[in-house]
């Protein structure tokens, strides 16, 4: 797979300046990219490399445009320009299709052609898999699954029953998709499971990180839409709704019955309470823990802030008592009020 | 499974208001239930749903019996009783016995009547299966552990040897009982590892979630006691002890020899720290760290509020800052004190 | 495996105080242990239990010698004997070399001699296992990936392509090498994925905990140094570089491209935010998110202190609203100011 520059300007957009005919090959890093390697520079911190780097071409903003004489490809926006050139390079992999002798397939399951079924993995009664998609090894599909088109699940994946995936979906090693969701009623100091009658659906276009956990609806469905983005070790609780193209960072979780708009970001480690409403396009920095609802597009935060440990200490002594300094405000405003006419 | 709205009241409990005859075959919401469901109302925010509802009949407190028409079961406490209405219709599946012939099984490991064992799962020597306990695809039981009756391990579970699981257990996917604890010494800045002697104990009706990680102990075992309920995602570190009908929630993590009290409930993404105790009826908001052991009973919280990012901003900068303020505080308390005579 | 009190002197170091004929073969706590058992006393906090212990001897610091009148193990850092006492009665296990006739390995793999693949195993092309390595039950290798001398992966341990694990690793069941890293550019709200080109490289004497996962690098590999220590449930984001003989407690995370120096310590639940470095011997609170780079040694925290819940409530409330604390300070410095001449 090599294209020239000029070719994949061609099919990508952008402007070559220098040798349009430089044959590139694979995307590589400023630093260490050479020979058939275009690197790219998407962030001005790190200029200075530019005039080192031992790339074939680069990738930059026309206001980075003059400082290399390496053929350019120049853009407007050189990070997404890399993830396109990336993508062009090093296509997604197409699975060699076949079922193979040691995976147990279920006698009513249908699998689509040109799909894989590797060693180990289980498909059961009922379920279908979609064209030219890739179960993994020692992947296990309940009954009544579907599984979209070129969908791939990478090994030790596990479905339960009854949950549903798009196409083109991503599902790394370790997701559990449509486990019991947490539902349990206290019976005087003993808790009763709640069936858990729900399944999972994920739209088309999602991407699920390694160990991530999607629980299944109590009575209807988890949802989650098309161009969902889910990192590594999240956790998804029985009835939220993510809404299309959100993205959530490794290790957040939403709470039971939480909605995520359209187009949000969440960072790393950040929760969502359950039964609150997020509307579209809100972001929340990472290790955040939203309280309520949001219904205004924006930026929300909640960290606090870490210190050296013997300034946290004592910073931290002073919020355990901030009601006290308080009292002490309330007090030197009561004197001045007061005309300080009293003996302290 | 069928019953009418009268035999579910004979067999559970609550008063039956309006037709006893009418059939329910399965639970819903009060949005999108049909006929042959019984929905329920159990929160009064929802009440304006139940003059809509399309459900056969409805689940009420006595407050809300004069809100329907429809059908009523009234009782003191209407989401336990879906609860129970829910496990009713939607019994436990049993599973069908047998050792598929892609199942492991060592020579003298003991598989009990009506167990089932499925493809790729393997079952180390010394290891006992209880009555009807279900274990499934691709799961590993090390050697000499024991899995109590009418135990089910969903596909995909590792139990390390020498670990017990009591009765009647659920646990989902992913989950890993008895890898090593985390215990190192340091011996001049490298770490020693300590082998891990101990197991894990786990009593009867646990529940434990998918990704959920309880680690063996050191040289005794970790303890998990009958009733706990372990959402998805959930750390338990080495020797840790969970008391009685404890719930935790998702991601959530007790370190080291933390040991937590019967009848708790820890909120998600919550973490004990090591060595700690907390004693029964304690309950430990979402998103806290608790750093001291509790000895009373009641409810604790430690989360930071989030705020749009300005506000968050403005507002942690002041408690990065908490000492400069309070010698502020302190300089005017002074000055007062010193009657204002000094020049400022 | 048996060992007189003086022998193990002799091998280990120490000085024995009492009878060195005495014969050990395991260790236990103080409470608990028996006949043959050596416990230990590493914190002072627990002297009271050195009285009654029916320990056979005892590991003891020079200053608490004199408590006890059972055969000792004097020593300076007690903790530290009990780590090298418990290593030499319980030796790492060696595998029963052999490939399992239901492990599937690629024409092209070389398993080295003394090795063991267990059923249900996979490896894939092109990937070499070293000469003593333990491949457990249910564990996907990918292709052309190394797995060093005497490693062991327990059962249902996923290794992408082309990783890295170097000699003598201990990696738990569940754990994920080399998962696609979260890269993804936003194109018009859309999220185009950046194919993750990179690996992982691990180093020697790495202990990787049950469910952790580490992703692969987005061009270049993500780095585990020697000796480096991982507990249950970290995410390693891609393009991270962990010193050597680093320690890092469960639930943690490291975004993409953090690093973090050799010989640091992170706490339970803590994240390193991205692209920052954290430099040699820093230690890391737990619940602490550090979200900018650390250059010198020493211990940073940022957890939020807990309390009873009303007293969170009413001094959280004061959080919200330290703005407002801060304004009615400064209105008092100004009026102090201005001689107070003014009316309220």
């Amino acid at each position: 797979m090599a294209f020239t520059l000029g070719e994949i300007a061609r099919r990508l957009g952008g402007r070559v300046a220098g040798d349009a005919a430089i044959l590139i090959r694979q995307v590589g890093t400023l630093e260490h990219a050479g020979p058939g390697q275009i690197a790219f520079l998407a962030n001005s911190r790190y200029r200075g490399r530019l005039a080192a780097t031992r790339a074939a071409a680069v990738i930059v903003g026309a206001d980075s445009e003059s400082l290399s004489t390496l053929p350019r490809l120049v853009c407007e926006e050189p990070y997404l320009m890399y993830a396109r050139v990336a993508a062009l390079l090093n296509p997604r992999a197409a699975p060699v299709p076949g079922i193979d002798p040691q995976a147990r397939i279920a006698a009513d399951a249908r699998i689509a052609e040109g799909a894989r079924v590797e060693q180990g993995a289980s498909v059961e009664a009922g379920t279908t898999i979609g064209a030219g998609a890739w179960i993994g090894a020692g992947c296990h599909i309940g009954g009544g699954v579907a599984i979209g088109e070129h969908s791939r699940l990478h090994p030790g994946v596990v479905v339960y029953r009854g949950c549903r995936i798009g196409a083109r979906a991503i599902v790394h090693s370790g997701a559990i998709i449509g486990a019991d969701g947490f539902g349990f009623a206290n019976d005087g100091g003993r808790w009763i499971k709640i069936p858990q009658l729900g399944g999972v659906t994920i739209g088309d276009d999602v991407e699920i990180g390694a160990g991530t956990t999607i629980d299944r609806g109590a009575i209807e469905d988890t949802l989650i839409e098309d161009g969902v983005k889910l990192d590594n070790q999240i956790q998804i609780g029985h009835n939220c709704q993510v809404g299309a193209h959100t993205a959530i960072a490794g290790c957040a979780g939403l709470a039971g019955s939480a909605r995520v708009g359209r187009r949000c970001t969440i960072g790393a480690g950040s929760i969502v309470l359950g039964h609150l409403t997020i509307c579209d396009d809100v972001h929340i920095s990472a290790d955040t823990v939203i309280t309520k609802s949001i219904a205004r597009p924006g930026t929300y935060t909640g960290l606090y802030p870490f210190a050296g440990h013997a300034a946290w200490s004592r910073n931290t002594a002073l919020v355990r008592h901030l009601a006290k300094l308080e009292a002490r405000v309330r007090e030197l405003e009561r004197r001045l009020a007061a005309g300080f006419t009293e003996p302290r």
